[in-house]
């Protein structure tokens, strides 16, 4: 994937609690900066977490896997620009890219793989066509069904 | 306050997350280490949060004020003692003293004061009977009510 | 104090990983909110954290206590303003005044003091001149020195 | 993989301050785990880290992936058992197995690629034979180098 694969980036700045002795953002925090993306991804398309899932729909999301690949690293104070891409919709699962940049340099790739569950029983429900549509509009044909 | 004022301490080891640039752990995460300390004094008392308080005595407690103060700073790998003092309840009010301790070095003190409420409207009540006497029980005569 | 005695807010949004069970910030996240917005506030007078302590005047400043109160609480997805104001400032200490709003609510209160030290040993030492006047420019009259 | 496939698990209890609105751990915070985790292990094998490996032979070792899978959450106050496992050493890579379990439920499975690189430069080299030696005394015949 390249930047210009992202039609949706979040911008964040690294905070000081984030960045570890090794000055730079602890590992385990990119997972962090990823949702926060991924709602704001959501939010972008007119679809707002909890209240248009739960709420509306009776559903939930929750992660089943994530990846997360470290090019280099974020440091305090960095502006980074969090890409985020939902490229795969099965019945009920959904496949996202992301990318994290700063300025021109690619710093880490990820992704992230959620299942959509019934918000009563925790359940594997398909993604409701309502959502489907959201991905669709604004992803185009690059979206696989 | 001296560490014989504590008959309760929690030991936990400094994580690499906890741990900033300056080398020190971030002075935010000493309130989560307060936390986690005040949910074991509970418990070392006989009282399980959540289910003594909220299920069983359909009450809650929030945090209504903190104070930290930074003697010492904690560092990567330290292990930490944090005493726990319950040492005042009011109507609907406890208060409690804490200190971390590495070793002879006493590095941290703080507050906390807490409110509980009923479960259903977070409205203040009476500290229940049942959670009062696990700390008469425990802290004896210096316990103020 | 109220709204209009602070000169600066820095805006941020709730994240997912700062909310607990209990559908409200877990309380020690405020001093992280606090740590962001000073530094935030720094920047805003034209003094960068660490370059412009650190490296241009060989000193640091570090926290010796902190105070939250906590009025009512931040939930998920809030947009909250953290109001930041240096009103004292003594040899080598700092004293700030914070709050968060969201919208007209006024949620928490809080207080940070620093000292500033020698880079090299960590001993306090004079806040220097160059930093004093960044807080004169901007806080005016009501800055205590 | 299956549980009797560990020699090592590290034993923690999930916080408070862990947990999200969906009663669960935080997705990203599994790596924190997994973090503190790989750290008891090399303390275990007898290397502890930064002082064996940073002071003593001057490398450093980066994440350069990181897969978590989420077969079960974790919730609040939860003992889990996070095991740790080094199955491959490449030149400068070094490879990680890792699981959480609760009793005898299988929560998390994960990997961690990491590169060791010289300390000063950041740029990779070769596992020093110190570090493999720990890990072929500890993992025998099923570490593939």
């Amino acid at each position: 994937l390249a930047r210009a694969d992202f039609k949706f980036f979040h911008g964040l700045r690294v905070r000081w609690a984030e960045v570890d002795m090794q000055q730079v953002v602890f590992n385990g925090h990119y997972l962090m900066y990823f949702d926060v993306a991924v709602m704001e991804y959501w939010r972008h398309l007119g679809f707002n977490y909890p209240k248009d899932l739960v709420q509306t729909l009776s559903c939930d999301s929750m992660a089943v896997k994530s990846v997360v690949e470290y090019h280099q690293p974020a440091k305090f104070d960095d502006w980074i620009e969090v890409g985020v891409r939902c490229d795969r919709i099965g019945n009920s699962s959904m496949h996202y890219c992301l990318e994290i940049h700063r300025g021109n340099e690619h710093l880490i790739s990820g992704e992230l793989f959620y299942v959509v569950v019934d918000a009563q029983h925790y359940r594997s429900t398909r993604v409701p066509e309502a959502m489907r549509q959201r991905f669709r509009d604004f992803e185009g044909t690059s979206l696989i069904e």
